[in-house]
């Protein structure tokens, strides 16, 4: 199954989170589970904070990726079109809050979970949840806009 | 000079974002000067959103880290101690907030500049402005609190 970032077309796939065209990103790949978008991510042993546990900027750039992967998902989706489509939509983020709730141990998989909260023009709000197993260790919200011409300019 | 990430001890000193001792870090360092906190970052070519512009989630990184730093800091001055006296102060983010004002250009120095809001208890609020050159380009505000001791526990 494609991940929606595969849908990106290859001059806006360079992103260190969640590009597939980056050789030394995180690679962040989400889904759709019904209305809920998905993206599980395993740390790797040097994404640490204090020893033992996840970095916060980590999670943070998860979060970022799956906030904005999950809006140009909602976007197609608000227009009732495939994402293979065009035009292509590919947001950015205006706004990223996250609450870390308890320490996020360092070894196991993460999942994030995304709600889409609003729908508005270029504005998609995105709501964010990581777990590691039943826990909830941080929840964020990202204000994702679409991409601003501006951005165009200096793609290869 | 040493950074005030110098003066974490060693064992807390593996953060991704900061950490002296991890070998794949982004190794940020920051320093007092005056009332304010700055650090420079120069990104690496792969640290892209879109091609020509900063990762989102690597200026969440740094914010999460100077914010933390400039807590740590903050606190010994309250207390008129030293960095390199004990007890050791060592925070952790409890919450995290980036608004993106514009993108951030890819290849310039980035200046971080740390402004400490608050300073209460065991919770050090810090607002932090990134710019390249005279233009800022993302707005942060860290809520950081003292490392709560189970984080200690899974310390080598």
């Amino acid at each position: 199954m494609k991940a929606i970032q595969d849908y990106y077309p290859d001059e806006l796939a360079h992103c260190f989170g969640c590009g597939r065209l980056n050789e030394h990103g995180h690679h962040l790949q989400s889904f759709w589970n019904g209305d809920t978008s998905e993206a599980r991510f395993t740390p790797q042993p040097f994404h640490t904070a204090l020893p033992g546990f996840v970095s916060g900027g980590l999670l943070a750039s998860l979060v970022d990726c799956h906030g904005t992967g999950t809006a140009a998902a909602a976007a197609y989706r608000a227009e009732g079109r495939e994402m293979d489509t065009l035009p292509v939509h590919r947001f950015v983020t205006a706004s990223l809050r996250v609450d870390y709730l308890r320490p996020t141990p360092l070894g196991p998989e993460l999942l994030l979970r995304g709600k889409v909260r609003s729908v508005a023009g270029r504005k998609v709000v995105v709501e964010i949840t990581v777990s590691v197993g039943s826990e909830a260790t941080a929840r964020g919200e990202v204000v994702a806009v679409e991409m601003p011409d501006a951005m165009r300019t200096k793609a290869p």
